[in-house]
């Protein structure tokens, strides 16, 4: 059984301006990061506390449009200097950017203190940044009932010790696929996603790019495949915009890390739910650059959309 | 609404000795070839009248299991010489083959000829060969109901005018995703699907490798998953296995070309179902060398892997 009780959602990354180039084009410093694409994504489903630093540089105007969303920005540090600047490209291989360079600004000495009003948030997204900050943030909170983590090559490359401490304290992750093989030097997918379950969460999501991406729950899988768009304009913030709504939805939904064992069907049931949101939610923002297409999308189109998708992987 | 009526299959293509490196191992010399792959695969829904040709060396126990299984092989000419020899590997990506050398030998000279008990078998497929020789075996036929064609990159750049012409005659192509943007020149699957459908087959069935496939009939389409293994042993006839398996559910189901436009959600029903059983079967001929899990396996553990993928797809 489902208790429908929406939580709020504190989560802790990256705000970053981006120049991308990706063969439909090219962008020069638009909004990005990880916290950005999350909490925008997750505003269609319930309120996020946002933890982030930003520099002078970072337009006041787009805060403003995030706090409109619902967006909670009192953790939002501004600080003197400049913001986290990702340059980066993609050619051919749309599944896996290629950086080319990182400014990280502000960000490089970012020390994420929540407010006391967010220290009791119930869910958690810890977004692809240092583990020991994920941990750190971690340590601030109190009474949480789930925690979702994302990760990426860099970390299990330069401190896997540390990214193996948090993932000790984690019920789900999303990761890619290559870093699922990178992080268990596994190449099956269900022996790496295994050994992942081992190290701390009890729920894997190995995200595949324009394939979609694969579930594992302690019940079984899920696999999904991604909604199929015309063009793919950007593919990035595909990852962080499916967390949005992925972890959205379960907290629109009342998730709390004690179901998955006392009620792994419902559990289940709720969380193949929520990738069917992130999924339907990264096949919008592949479509534009930056957050365009989020910042226009009504949840309409959304659930419209979502709709189809089901159609599409219905046997019937 | 289905009519249950099975028909048999006609099928040309190649019977062949496969030479094939993985990252699993190796084999030399193993049974192979399109023909072979796709009549065994078909063999679980109903029979399959085989046209194709094979030198004096090709093992006469191999044709007896063969029939044993069912399939009509009184259309397999052997003729003096060698029978056709590939040679490939697959190094880091398991969805493309590398073709090492190609020794067409008695194939070079492959003249389909059809016995009289073939010319009014209902459903056809043409496997990947000459599109020359594909429309050479359809003139040779009266009254079919249904055919379904396979088809690569060798013949979109060799005898690209030659393939459209076959096209126009089928109702069903199976096609890799990379060779669906090379016959079409578009970078999008859903124009690329468009175009294709606007050369002749109303379906379009387009092959993802490890990710699975994607369906496109007239009234929409299916995205689905591949099936999860643990070891891709080696990739090889996996496509020829999958569309053995897809054909054959159709045929076994009375599957018939008027059908898609008298009844397209039945039509849409069933070819989503075809396509699951396509899936299943090719998750089994990947899991060893040749035919080798195709010849030991048994329709009960089909039907269970089957029903476990149902479950992989099902968003609860």
């Amino acid at each position: 059984m489902i208790q429908k009780q929406t939580r709020p959602i504190l989560t802790v990354g990256s705000m970053a301006f981006d120049s991308v180039r990706t063969p439909s084009g090219k962008a020069d410093n638009v909004l990005g990061g990880s916290a950005n694409y999350f909490s925008l994504a997750a505003s269609f489903f319930t309120q996020t506390k946002l933890i982030a630093v930003v520099g002078e540089d970072f337009p006041k105007d787009h805060l403003k449009f995030l706090s409109e969303k619902g967006i909670d920005i009192s953790g939002v540090q501004v600080v003197k200097g400049k913001t986290f600047h990702w340059a980066g490209e993609y050619d051919g291989n749309m599944n896996e950017a290629k950086t080319l360079t990182t400014a990280l600004n502000v960000f490089e000495h970012f020390d994420p203190k929540l407010p006391v009003t967010h220290v009791e948030c119930p869910v958690v997204f810890l977004a692809n940044i240092d583990p020991v900050l994920q941990q750190n943030v971690l340590d601030q909170m109190k009474h949480h009932e789930l925690v979702a983590l994302d990760s990426m090559n860099f970390w299990i490359m330069s401190k896997l010790d540390e990214l193996k401490k948090t993932l000790k304290r984690v019920d789900i992750i999303c990761i890619n696929e290559k870093e699922a093989f990178l992080l268990t030097e596994e190449k099956s997918l269900e022996k790496a996603v295994k050994k992942i379950q081992a190290m701390g969460p009890s729920n894997v999501v190995v995200k595949r790019g324009e394939y979609g991406s694969a579930l594992f729950t302690p019940t079984g899988a899920f696999l999904a495949p991604a909604f199929l768009v015309d063009e793919v304009v950007d593919p990035t913030g595909a990852g962080d915009s499916f967390a949005g709504a992925f972890i959205g939805y379960l907290a629109e939904n009342g998730a709390t890390r004690s179901m998955i064992k006392s009620d792994p069907a419902g559990w289940d049931q709720l969380i193949r739910r929520a990738v069917i949101h992130g999924t339907v939610m990264a096949s919008f923002t592949i479509q534009d650059f930056s957050i365009g297409r989020l910042k226009t999308l009504k949840k309409e189109e959304l659930m419209h959309r979502k709709e189809r998708l089901m159609k599409m992987i219905s046997v019937g």
